[in-house]
């Protein structure tokens, strides 16, 4: 099978391999074999990274709805803003300080470049707080060193040893604030790697960490450059070169510019990271910054606790979109509209099933579904767990088969349909979608239902040739009996009788009788509920002359039921004659 | 430092992890070392596993256009539906083969379960196509045979041998279609790999690929269940257990539940395997199918040919928009409205030197920059490469500095700004952006500016207190001269002259004589294009009274806009007195 591809074109000469920009090379890497086993430190840098990144940059309100909503999910690192930057981040700040609004366990973390007046509005906006990381960047990528800065690593160096000794110089302006010090050589992933270990390590002189007062050192894939396997690699590097790695708190800050922020982020953790840098649903710079939630719930998935809360992904997900005045895309993962969603038959068929073999595990052990290990097929979590409910778990389109039709029905009238049912219901649907397209709720469903099985009323008359009026069965101990009932033939009310061993058969004797030849096939009765004055449904497969098809009735009498399931099979099949419809 | 973080409180007991459900052992796996060097072979499944995942899917004239979109961009292998499942797509499959609508160097591929009726009315689908690849899968998880299948292995392996053998029966009846094949054990992400080997190494015992005629083996991640070096891990492991390797197109299909399709391709991909299906954008069921878009530009970015046409990347979001029914995310890598934006005034800045040491440099080689490698900081990738303009790169909002605020004015008005007047005029626009929120356009840019620089016209008569109206400029070879100027001042209209070595130490004579007192700081000028009639700007900065700032001026002659500079600075300078304004 030949491969016809062919070349596109596209301007490939203006672009260099990343590995013939930055040599990473760690052959005896141990990353690929660790696991992740405990929730990494988190830092929320929403206010600050993911702020400057918006079109229209939070609001003093907005940014006091995201600090309280990052509170209330757990996180105890929050990058506030960037205060020597813009007046609103400088106001925020002493808002949050001046107003009180920063819980003694959470620590907000404010970024400056390493410029001196920049450094002294730092820390006069932080003046008064309990505690605050104060985050000092300065780039040391190729790149930036030729374009940006002209000069070499050392003057690279000096920018940041000066911005560290400006930085101890001002913190002794603010006694009563316990100071704490992250630094990024921003840039990283442009970065040589013993550059930026000599930078960090150098920092490291100045700003004199210990074990009890680590310093974090963060590095920021502040433009994705490469395959995720590389920033690990690269941090695994790090890990190993940088000094007094007891001193360190190592931090990762992944951008998505080629879509793997995530994985990025999960294996450079892996790879020896504490601590990761990001923003709820992946907002931030260009493509975002790596996504919190899809971190912390792909956490959870495994069984390891996130310590972060998102029982309540919708809300959190209508709290950030109000915030940033972006949506969430469909697609999202965890808290997307349509990630628990299965529109196709067979995901919809092994949903169903797997509901059920939930449902029978836990009644097997006496526990609840909420007791025993998840297993769903195409539902890696429970949407209940993030607050979700199963309703759009289950969607019908014209993709759907008979899972999604028959787990809807179940599921919100608690009609449970034998399966040929299903089958025979679901092409009922899909002639209906596949001719006007689009997407079938669960009311629309129950309204297709209700027409096709199910006439009531007004619309009872005139729908079928036949309708029960009412019935008396009587039945004798030694198996004889006999069915009375008045039906409506037409527009002509007529009582009728015949005897048997139950109404069915009886039903079926004063069918005939009637000029329609009727054979049964399959019956089956289920109540609608567990209370006693319940109403039952019957299902009813029947030969009516040369059509087999199924009827179904509902009634608060079981026998009854089971009339109108044939009364239902009996019109419908007249009906296809009428129309000269097959039924597949 | 502490960590503070808390238990969530989340049901992590509901939860196994990966590792305990499916082991995966590859101490010696050589994927980490590899590089991608070429792009992969690529199979489109938007018609597909894509269509099936819409709220809406798509209509039979939705369908061609998609089709015809994936053609041109030049995707060779193209999964165009499910027809024995759905009525549309069994349409739109034979529209495509009756109406000839295929491409000679395009295959067409069909998915079928592996049931009879579905396989014949699969190869009904196909007849008189040149060719075709048939991919018929079934479930092999653990989960799937337990809750679905309620089979063991072997009842999984007979379910694909029955297919594959019907597959053969089937294609006899199309003899002029060359049928290719492609197997998926679906659901292969939860199926232990020595199953997962076993089965397709038995499928192949049926469908007898050769290594002229190779059979494509697809490892789908139906559901993504782990960080993404554990997908790539099993892809070695495959790639080392099936049999006769070299009969075998070894393809992944990843979704990205865990955020992490992406690498998860590009590490399986390192790990052996040939070829890639996914979709535009990353549409497909749940967070979708992994996007054929950010793994073809990735490539591009690292100068390897995507060998697909990512040219014109907004017309293909736009298409793939009006086909999907649904928006492609702002951040979406490579195509997202706001993937090459910088708000951030540092990386506004750094852009712009980007920028221009790019254009030093092609200067200096006598070439273009469109010669020349690609470098500039925060842009991965030359947005033009992607048919995008530059227009949106640089935006503005109260978190930009100068940077942004001088791109704009030089890229659309040929405004030059000297260093310390863009400090100036940013903190203007800051101001205004920081009270009254929101981005700040290219247009609103300029109309800050001319409002605050350049008054003209009726504006210009009640904006200041001086306007100039005729210069008279005498100049002697010796470097006497003397200016004559008429100016309006408040409502008067005055003649002045005054003598100096040149127009403007006149004019600030003749300024001093009015009882302003001026001293020149600051003095640029260039023109605002190449051509000889150019209009000529004119930067000055003066101290005026007690008051530092600059001035603005633009006219065709090169003397009068130094004046007119002067004009403006000083009438700003009696503005901000009069509104007890402070320059910063």
């Amino acid at each position: 099978m030949k491969n016809n591809q062919q070349p596109s074109g596209m301007p490939i000469h203006k672009y260099v391999p990343f590995h013939e920009q930055i040599s990473v090379e760690l052959p005896d890497r141990t990353w690929p074999t660790k696991r992740i086993e405990k929730a990494p430190r988190w830092c929320a840098v929403d206010l600050r990274d993911g702020n400057q990144a918006l079109i229209d940059p939070m609001t003093p309100e907005r940014k006091r709805i995201m600090f309280e909503l990052l509170v209330k999910m757990g996180y105890k690192e929050i990058e506030v803003g960037f205060p020597s930057a813009s007046q609103t981040d400088f106001d925020f700040v002493r808002q949050l300080i001046d107003d009180n609004l920063i819980p003694d366990d959470v620590t907000i973390q404010v970024l400056t470049q390493a410029r001196e007046h920049l450094i002294a509005r730092t820390y006069e906006s932080i003046a008064g707080a309990k505690q605050a990381i104060v985050h000092l960047y300065n780039s040391t990528s190729i790149l930036q060193r030729e374009v940006v800065f002209r000069t070499d690593r050392q003057g690279i160096i000096d920018i940041a040893l000066e911005g560290a000794r400006l930085c101890k110089k001002y913190e002794a302006t603010i006694p009563e604030t316990e100071v704490y010090y992250e630094y990024s050589p921003e840039s990283y992933t442009g970065t040589e790697l013993d550059f930026a270990a000599e930078i960090c390590n150098q920092v490291m002189t100045v700003l004199t960490p210990t074990p009890e007062k680590k310093i974090i050192l963060n590095l920021p894939a502040t433009v994705e450059m490469a395959t995720p396997n590389v920033y690990a690699d690269s941090i695994e590097w790090m890990n190993r070169h940088l000094d007094n790695r007891e001193n360190v708190i190592l931090s990762l800050h992944p951008h998505n510019d080629r879509g793997t922020a995530v994985a990025a982020a999960e294996l450079g953790y892996m790879a020896g990271a504490d601590r990761i840098e990001g923003c709820l649903f992946g907002n931030g710079e260009r493509t975002g910054n790596v996504d919190l939630v899809t971190l912390g719930v792909n956490l959870f998935t495994q069984g390891i606790d996130p310590q972060i809360d998102f029982g309540d992904i919708d809300q959190v997900k209508r709290t950030v979109e109000y915030c940033n005045q972006l949506p969430v895309p469909e697609r999202s993962p965890w808290g997307g509209d349509l990630v628990f969603t299965a529109f196709s038959g067979s995901h919809q068929d092994a949903i169903k099933k797997g509901f059920e073999a939930m449902a029978a595990r836990a009644e097997a052990q006496g526990a609840t579904t909420d007791d025993i290990t998840w297993g769903v097929p195409y539902l890696p979590v429970d949407p209940k767990d993030l607050g979700r409910s199963y309703e759009a778990v289950i969607r019908v389109n014209s993709q759907s088969g008979k899972g999604g039709v028959a787990y809807l029905l179940k599921s919100d009238h608690n009609i449970d349909l034998p399966r040929k049912l299903q089958i025979e219901f679901s092409n009922v649907v899909q002639a209906k979608t596949d001719s006007e397209g689009g997407e079938v709720t669960s009311d629309q469903i129950w309204n297709i239902f209700q027409d096709e099985y199910l006439p009531s009323g007004a619309q009872e008359t005139s729908w079928g040739r036949f309708e029960l009026i009412s019935t008396a069965a009587y039945n004798r101990t030694d198996g004889d009996g006999t069915l009375d009932v008045v039906i409506r033939e037409g527009s002509d009310e007529v009582s009728a009788s015949a005897p048997g061993n139950g109404p069915i058969a009886s039903f079926i004797d004063i069918l005939r009788q009637r000029g329609i030849d009727v054979t049964l096939y399959d019956y089956t009765e289920h109540t609608l509920s567990a209370s006693g004055d319940a109403e039952a449904a019957a299902y009813v497969e029947l030969q009516v002359d040369d059509v087999r098809l199924w009827g179904v009735g509902i009634d608060g009498d079981i026998a009854t039921a089971s009339l109108k399931a044939i009364v239902s099979a009996v019109n419908r099949a007249i009906r296809i004659r009428e129309q000269h419809l097959v039924v597949v």
